[in-house]
């Protein structure tokens, strides 16, 4: 049994410093739950001799990848650089010696997972992700163990720290979204370009790899529809508000007779739903099981020490597999193959907004293109506009399948009493099923 | 490698009958999860002849314990059938007889969870109880391995169902304790006898469970300080929503340099806490670690599909150590000395309720006897009362030590201008330690 631990690192940024602290400040804590010592033998970083927060003898820095990746005395690999392409090869070539593997890069999970999973279980080693997913809840845990003999039917979740950041902002103090991307971006909650995190690709990377996890099937990032919050207004979430929704992007995956779907987009929840009350910064993931009911998980979603608990969680679980012998060995292929439903099987409510001129037989006319598409309402809700002879309505349908919808917006347009459509979001209620 | 696991139950009421349905139903995931198939052998009833709503031999049920613990192809006992000192000593003789033991039953655990957990190990047997604490919700996996490497400092549960029932219903619709708990009772949501959930035991059991794995620390039950929710009035909820703190019956737990304290007790919450919103039989722990920040789990506390979730997910974990040989190798001794804080050593806000006489001086006097004592306010709220020459007056403090409570408390019904004590509760801020 080995008796003595050494950790690799690729990577030496907030997150890769904060797994050195923590292996290096909680070593008796570590050797209590492990049974022996676990310490940092070597580190790719790009500049050796930049100052650092944290102490490091500068003999275990090095600029070369194969240092780290090929050091006989290294037993675990743990991947906190980033990018793809060539990270993916440094997983591979890691795993084909034998290493196990941490990472928190979940661009590369998202992508490549299957491949790498694959690639470990061939060597008889670990791939570990925790850290991919909303840094420090431990969601991927709760689905494959916790949850493991659950079937999972549905998840929600608040994936995406920056925008439930730049919402929460919006919501609750009536600020411009262009005004709270700015303050966010001041305040390092949001990246100098926000592409990735406004538009949803982040949340829809974490998306893809809880639903590959949850459902057991193999689904791809490219599965999964995304759209934003960069076009979002105070007037959406006033009228929202007044409806009693709140607003959050949500990533939705939901599978039925192992027929799935995924998604990224901003949403209207009912304000009683558990997710609603999840603000600022912080990430959560709901999840509905037939057996369970309902569950959630909240915590942290980014940040260099939640990031880094994950991290060391991992390795801790990797090295009790070393030490009983089962690395690699615990690992599942999908059960399921990949399905996905198509949109008549996808149901949703809808919110509406749009701008109609205000005559007579106005609305009989939108009714009846709702309702040649079997569209019925839940709730409406019509105001004055400023403009002389417009009105603003809001539209909250009960459950509609997608080709419907695009039905109707297709044919919307060419109403005569529509003068626009101001936005349209999903609606989701109360949380039970 | 053993490829047919066999179960044998102790108990088959509605968490056991749901435990051999998902065992059933869920057969083909459990082959994909494991590898082998998991099958019931044997189960013990007291009534053989009754009625169940669940396909079973009448073959497979008896009605002597023994006939499942000493069965030589049962592998893994699930113990469902509650109770204490009998239900120990079938499961040390389960132990004995080399069997893996999965247990939903918490007075056990909390009573006796050390001297079974020291069995299991000699015999190399696991011993697991994930639905002994909030049985939906994975959170003594959370604590294990999930945030293995942080340091818990602090965790606060909403931890029973019943309590957390009543004391919504109380607060969102002004009726009074004894209603709502008659209500609970004919809907099932508390025993005929309440004792145990509404005066707290029921929570101070799942605390000292938690408190046991949060930090690694041999609490006993009677190391918990419990007060229940049976003297709450509709006057304390209202003056404390008017200081914008909800009531809830929370499960506290903290520790610091290795000292620990645990309580249960009726809890103002500032109503922006995240536990505030768990609402009707949910229940929820958060978890405030060093490295991690705020996590919290959510999720149903009871229900026999909830709870047979978990133990079947104990179950496969107990099943795939058993296919890798590993069973019994990795629990861990507690890591500290049980060492509890002493009453100046444990710290927290107070919200105190009187009734003083209406007249020059009074507040003078109060604010004298609290400053004798190092004790601070924070808000003041002073109503007049119906009844002539009588004051209502709130008081919640800055933090001040429990000793120092307590010498104002036995002090002040001394001073003149006190008519009564009417209430006293802990408060709780926004969340962040």
């Amino acid at each position: 049994m080995k008796d003595n631990v050494k950790v690799g690192l690729l990577g030496l940024g907030t997150v890769g410093t904060g797994v050195v602290k923590m292996i290096q400040q909680h070593q008796e804590q570590l050797v209590h739950q492990v049974g022996c010592p676990v310490s940092i033998k070597k580190v790719l970083v790009k500049n050796p001799d930049k100052g650092r927060d944290v102490e490091l003898d500068s003999h275990l820095l090095t600029t070369d990848p194969y240092d780290v990746i090929n050091d006989p005395d290294i037993d675990v690999i743990v991947e906190v650089m980033g990018g793809i392409n060539e990270t993916r090869q440094y997983i591979i070539d890691a795993l084909n010696a034998k290493k196990q593997v941490v990472t928190a890069n979940k661009d590369l999970i998202a992508l490549h997972g299957s491949e790498l999973q694959k690639i470990a279980v061939e060597n008889g080693c670990d791939l570990f992700y925790e850290a991919s997913v909303a840094g420090g809840v431990p969601i991927i845990r709760g689905l494959t163990e916790g949850l493991a003999s659950d079937k999972i039917q549905k998840m929600m979740g608040i994936v995406n720290g920056t925008t439930n950041y730049i919402l929460t902002k919006m919501s609750k103090e009536g600020l411009a979204y262009d005004d709270v991307l700015k303050e966010a971006q001041e305040l390092g909650f949001a990246e100098a370009d926000p592409t990735s995190d406004v538009e949803g690709l982040d949340a829809a990377r974490k998306m893809a790899i809880l639903a590959r996890l949850a459902f057991s099937m193999d689904i791809e990032l490219d599965d999964v529809a995304v759209s934003g919050i960069s076009s979002v207004t105070q007037e959406d979430l006033k009228y929202g508000a007044t409806l009693g929704y709140t607003m959050k992007l949500i990533g939705y995956a939901e599978q039925e007779n192992n027929r799935a779907e995924v998604s990224v987009q901003p949403t209207f929840l009912e304000s009683s739903h558990p997710l609603s009350s999840v603000n600022d910064e912080y990430n959560a993931v709901y999840v509905y099981g037939e057996a369970v009911g309902e569950t959630m998980f909240y915590g942290p979603g980014a940040g260099s020490l939640p990031t880094a608990t994950s991290i060391v969680s991992d390795v801790l679980a990797v090295v009790k597999n070393m030490r009983l012998g089962v690395n690699g060995r615990n690992v599942l292929a999908p059960q399921y193959n990949r399905q996905l439903k198509e949109p008549n099987e996808r149901f949703a409510k809808y919110f509406i907004r749009l701008h109609v001129r205000d005559e007579i037989g106005a609305f009989a006319e939108l009714t009846k293109l709702f309702s040649n598409y079997s569209i019925s309402f839940e709730k409406i809700l019509q105001l004055p506009l400023e403009e002389e002879g417009l009105a603003e309505i809001v539209i909250v349908t009960h459950k509609a399948s997608m080709d419907n919808y695009q039905s109707v917006l297709s044919e919307i347009n060419d109403l005569d009493v529509v003068r626009a459509v101001r936005s349209f979001y999903r609606v989701e209620g109360e949380g039970t099923k």
